[in-house]
């Protein structure tokens, strides 16, 4: 149950598909070229391998605890996060100017996945103090940066995302909690908050919380909801923790996975009233907590990734040791290891190739990010934007439902034992099942890829993709293997369902919305598959002509039969997809109500 | 979390699709009419929702205990089981000969289904049962079936199966246990079996254990197990229990889910030998296993329709209620209970869909077995049997595949509710994830489609069915509505793309065993699909044919909308499923063994 980094992959991603080289001509990122991915890459490596992992199934036998309002973490959470902290890793994308390495998301979501795989639990902490700083970075005022910043990007303290009330989930017009105004410019907090990830725990000397409250007299719905700082202990004027503030965890959850992490419910203002600071205006803070979740989504969908390829190599490990059964082809004498039966094979090349189809997704929106933030020039700024806006979804949606699947079928290759707790398979099982759901549901995804990405500018975006996936088509084509022929021809037919499907979608969203947002879900699983599988046919053109020139021959190969298999058995739905969506829109909601 | 059994789906499947009344006309059935169907699902209906259902959490947050040897099952099951003694449904099935009720199983299986929807971990124990009954009423001396039968029939004593070794799981020619010949014609057992169901217990006063084992000189491999049957208490002259045999329990497993089920690990023969008596003749043992698998390869079937179906009751009650958001078409002006959001409807009606779609097909799977036993023509015996066989691993393989997504659903309409372990949605995902593996992987049972059930009569009973479905077809197509229409299309073309691959199989079996194996599972899932939605499409017709009657309307209108659904999002799905098959079956194994 041992991790290693898939640092080949990673960095082939980097260096052919996110281009590093071009990201280190942007103004900012001159330092971040491919041996600085490398050597960072390396580094976390081995942070992760030997200290995170080894706690990842400590973190399920023995999780979190709550009591009296104290959260005692796993043991070794709290030395392995003071390891983080000290090696920089909370900075690692953060400006300079509060202490961080101002390296690019590029590199940064690499050892994000690296830190996932080791331990989801675990690395949910610094997955929402990246918000948090995120949101004061974006929206804060000098006064709020000054006094949060250093402390978060060093990994002193860590950082919540307040969202969730009991009657409020998905739906934030719902959100009750209440601000009241003081005379000295600060508010006063009160409210109950429920899911919050790592809002109570031992592992930091403070916790700044982003909540979202009403100030009195606010607009109702989602215009009405302003952004506060409120941190677990008050500032002093040098800057250490001070007075307790009031709001204090009542209860933490009881869990499917995820076990270590600990999930709070927050209560503000019980003794008084928590005290808060206002994050820029009011009434803008479900603006500025998409900025939180926009990062948070993607490293959602990044965790996906993570988890299932951790699955992913506990499974093939497995396979290659457990000895069953004579092969089909008579290749082996006797009883061979299950590797050798083919729908072993079938699933483990399933699991890699949804891994690596997602990975590089994952890793050109991150490159798009990039070049959104430090290209010099306005429009290639903007196209960038659209890009990774259009990819959010995505890499948070399929890749967190590919994770389902994935950790379904690790446990699968391990028959009857991976059924019991002792193999590890079901943890990753359990563990993954909340990604499709926090940091908005599948659904919540799919709203946004149809509503705000695809209806509002006509299909303009997702045509553009289309566009370029059909010049990897041509490329394919004309690199002419049976194997780019292959890809190239699965390619072809998803991406003509993928635009009817966008048009439908771009031409019906307002005529018929409930014929639209009945296909929405399938529709976000859909484009996920088209991207990543692009990807994979980029990827399969660069490992043909690396080797061709003889480098690194056998990993070329490999990436060529993985974007093969991945074409033929996963790409090869999207017709299928296509037909559900445009022409089955409406069985979806003939059934009454109450026939149900 | 209450239950409430499906009654009107359960007897319209009896009714319409199993045909009750046709079966009546059987000798030996001449009682089991409808009337006798409707009396005893609700009998059935009212134990397993006043008394097994409320046992469900309890046997999760409370599951069996080992402590010395003994096993503590979960308060409130052993008085749980005593009713269901008492109450006869162990022998609904088994011979009045032996205590039974002679029941068809069409009516039994229906009980079946609402029992493991109760509760899955506690209707293990009589699934088990029924097997050890059904191998010796098969197999067994004379003086076994005297001894044994009518407390196994009546409940009073428990049967467990004995397969599984440490090195030996889906591959049986491994087994190492083994008899040693007794003077007096008993064996002396020894060896180790794991993952033994309920293989010790506090809720019968005896368990009998059929043991594989070799007996010493037997050939290598399958064709050299035995069958034994092991009681842990030996019988005494007057049939009452007597000494302890030397067969014990040594731990039982931590499982992932189905806690309340304990998972035994059983050692005999450690004090000088387990006494068992041989069932049949030496070295049949598998022949007879087979027996008992195949009535629990059914079962464990019905298991997953079950807990699919549980997870559809809890997930339409709390979308019922749960209020949040507005509709996107406007119908309620604030926000609504999530039953409203399609994308909800979506998720609702592919668990109701795929759990109607299985019980449809389980239910035409019973009428066959039926059938098949007690038809007084041989050519109908016949038929009934290869199309039963056929089934069987589809019942098994793709209901159980189907309640990992339905569960996983099931989750996900209840948003991060359904990952706090108190909602209860989440016991659901984690108890159905056995299913896939017990009694045969999701894999092996594929083989056997592929192996036994296709390739050995050149495809013939598959293509019979495949004839049937374009019959229906027709039929469809001349109901002339717009539903029908719809259903006859997508099935159309999943029929087409299942014999485009039931030909690949039956010609490629022996000459690319890879690629064929390479597809068994994509192959099972596909039939599984087709036949379920065939069921479906023959459902159509009768709820069209009723509804102009006037008779229950709102049924037949939800049956229609249910079938069309499952045709347009579930059906269209077998095209795709085809190209995977036929054109991607190289790349499933063209990575190289040290790629991965």
């Amino acid at each position: 149950m041992s991790y290693t980094a898939p640092l080949k992959d990673l960095l082939f991603n980097i260096e052919h598909l996110a281009r590093i080289e071009e990201i280190a001509k942007l103004p900012g990122f001159e330092e971040a070229g491919l041996d600085t991915a490398q050597a960072v890459l390396e580094e976390c490596a081995k942070f992760t391998q030997d200290v995170v992992a080894p706690l990842n199934v400590e973190g399920d036998r023995n999780p979190s605890s709550f009591k009296a309002g104290v959260v005692t973490t796993t043991p070794g959470f709290k030395d392995a996060f003071a390891q983080y902290a000290a090696g920089g890793w909370q900075g690692l994308q953060h400006p300079a100017d509060f202490g961080g390495q101002g390296l690019p998301k590029t590199i940064g979501a690499a050892c994000v996945e690296m830190l996932n795989s080791a331990n989801l639990s675990f690395a949910l902490c610094p997955l929402l103090t990246d918000g948090a700083i995120e949101a004061l970075l974006t929206a804060g005022s000098d006064a709020l940066k000054a006094t949060f910043l250093e402390k978060l990007v060093s990994g002193e303290w860590t950082g919540t995302m307040n969202l969730t009330e009991p009657q409020a989930g998905s739906d934030l017009a719902l959100v009750r909690s209440r601000a009241e105004p003081q005379p000295d410019g600060s508010y006063k907090v009160f409210g109950t908050k429920i899911f919050i990830t790592y809002g109570e725990h031992d592992m930091a000397d403070n916790i700044v919380h982003l909540v979202l409250a009403r100030v009195a007299g606010a607009p109702e719905g989602v215009k009405g909801i302003s952004l506060f700082v409120c941190p677990k202990f008050l500032v002093n004027e040098d800057g250490s923790p001070g007075a307790r503030n009031d709001v204090h965890c009542v209860s933490i959850e009881h869990k499917m996975g995820i076990k270590a992490s600990p999930t709070a419910v927050l209560q503000y203002g019980d003794h008084g009233g928590a005290v808060g600071y206002l994050v820029g205006e009011e009434n803008r803070g479900l603006e500025y907590m998409f900025i939180m979740m926009n990062a948070a989504r993607y490293a959602v969908g990044v965790q996906g990734i993570a988890v299932a390829e951790r699955a992913y190599q506990q499974a093939v490990a497995y396979a290659r040791e457990r000895v069953q059964s004579r092969p089909v082809d008579g290749s082996v004498a006797g009883s061979a290891a299950i590797i050798h039966h083919p729908d072993v094979r079938r699933m483990l090349m399933t699991m890699r190739a949804n891994v690596e189809g997602c990975r590089a997704m994952a890793a050109v929106a991150a490159a798009a990010y990039d070049a959104a933030h430090q290209h010099p020039d306005a429009d290639a700024r903007q196209q960038n934007q659209a890009f990774y806006e259009f990819l959010v979804p995505l890499v948070k949606g399929y890749s967190t439902e590919m994770s389902l699947e994935v950790t379904s079928l690790g446990v699968q290759v391990h028959g009857g034992m991976g059924f019991i707790e002792e193999t590890g398979a079901a943890q990753h099982y359990r563990d993954a099942k909340i990604l499709t759901i926090y940091e908005g549901t599948t659904a919540i995804q799919a709203n946004d890829l149809v509503g705000r990405k695809t209806a509002r500018d006509g299909g303009q975006t997702a045509k553009a993709i289309a566009a370029q996936v059909q010049k990897t088509e041509a490329d394919l084509l004309a690199e002419g293997s049976a194997d780019a022929k292959a890809v190239a021809q699965r390619l072809s037919a998803a991406r003509e369902a993928f635009v009817d499907v966008v048009n439908f979608m771009a031409s019906q969203s307002r005529a018929a919305p409930n014929a639209v947002y009945a296909g929405s879900v399938p529709y976000l699983m859909l484009a996920g598959n088209l991207v990543a599988g692009w990807q994979l046919g980029r990827s399969l053109l660069v490992a043909s002509e690396l080797a061709a020139k003889g480098q690194d021959v056998a990993f070329m190969q490999a990436k060529i039969a993985t974007a093969r298999f991945y074409a033929e058995h996963i790409l090869s739905k999207a017709p299928g997809a296509r037909d559900a969506i445009v022409e089955g829109a409406d069985s979806v909601t003939a059934l009454a109500l109450d026939a149900f």
